[in-house]
């Protein structure tokens, strides 16, 4: 029986969705040197801004790279919560934006965390726009699917020049965050 | 019937072959509103440094974004051309820069294009980091299967900021190299 675990990240345009996307499968398949997938679609509503990425990993061929069960629902927008979470596993794990999603869901069969992700990228890691990197920090410590080591290299292969320590910063703060650890008043 | 278009771009770490294979999924996608998936797979060999990346374009619903049929294969290094050209379909394209791989295939059912791509984006644009850019201008201006205002909207949306105008100018001259024009000594 071969294994096989389908993050799902999901936000606005612009959000950084897609880098988070290929950071996560290049931190797997390149550093830790499994088989894994990544892959983003559009069709016409992508012009409405929505933004999403999948990675799937496995311990076979992956022939079949679509997430269409996932295991690991990231969303920072309402409307990607609304769209994607019926797609999560009953045993799965939604982690959301606090302060932007509402998980409005009776009795959900999955797991539920939510942190003030995007307010904690801007006002203690300093950059809203590392958000994205905020939230691969929690995936990786709610998870245990990629080594922290492995992360790290993959986040400082993709960043601009200059910009290392801020994600570095933000990597840290997603762990931080995912521990439970209190960062605003 | 519905009609499918793969785009396969391949080469090695660092030739920003992911890079183009986001902005040309963003370009049809997002810009000219069509169903597009783009994949890329790492496995134990990606630490090789091998690179690539796949488009697949459908008027209809993308329930399968492998390409294990490629329409289309730019490829940058020998090792990917040995790699993939086994898996273009006998009425496809190969478009492959001249300087570094060599087509060695007797009678080969596909069609072949070579261009020194990377030594054009080097001495001509002027950075070899903008050879990805010039390639996906010679896929466009091979295959029609993106709008060129569409392209360029893509490409500028996900370059550096700085970058713009170095960037525009690798876009046009895919366009000039693929329509056949003479840029190099």
């Amino acid at each position: 029986m071969t294994e096989r675990y389908a993050v799902r990240q999901s936000g606005s345009g612009g959000q950084g969705m897609i880098l988070a996307g290929v950071i996560l499968a290049e931190a797997v398949g390149i550093y830790d040197g499994k088989n894994v997938a990544q892959t983003q679609s559009y069709g016409p509503e992508a012009r409405g801004g929505a933004s999403r990425s999948d990675v799937v990993i496995s311990d076979g061929e992956i022939d079949y790279p679509k997430a269409e069960e996932i295991d690991l629902l990231m969303t920072l927008t309402q409307e990607s919560f609304d769209n994607y979470h019926k797609s999560l596993k009953p045993d799965g794990i939604l982690i959301y934006d606090s302060d932007y999603v509402k998980p409005n869901v009776k009795n959900p069969p999955f797991k539920m965390y939510g942190y003030p992700i995007i307010r904690v990228a801007r006002e203690y890691v300093g950059k809203e726009i590392v958000a994205n990197i905020v939230a691969l920090g929690i995936i990786a410590e709610k998870t245990g699917i990629v080594s922290k080591e492995s992360l790290e290299k993959a986040v400082l292969a993709r960043v601009p020049k200059g910009t290392e320590v801020l994600n570095r910063r933000a990597l840290e703060t997603g762990y931080l965050l995912a521990q439970g650890k209190k960062l605003l008043d």
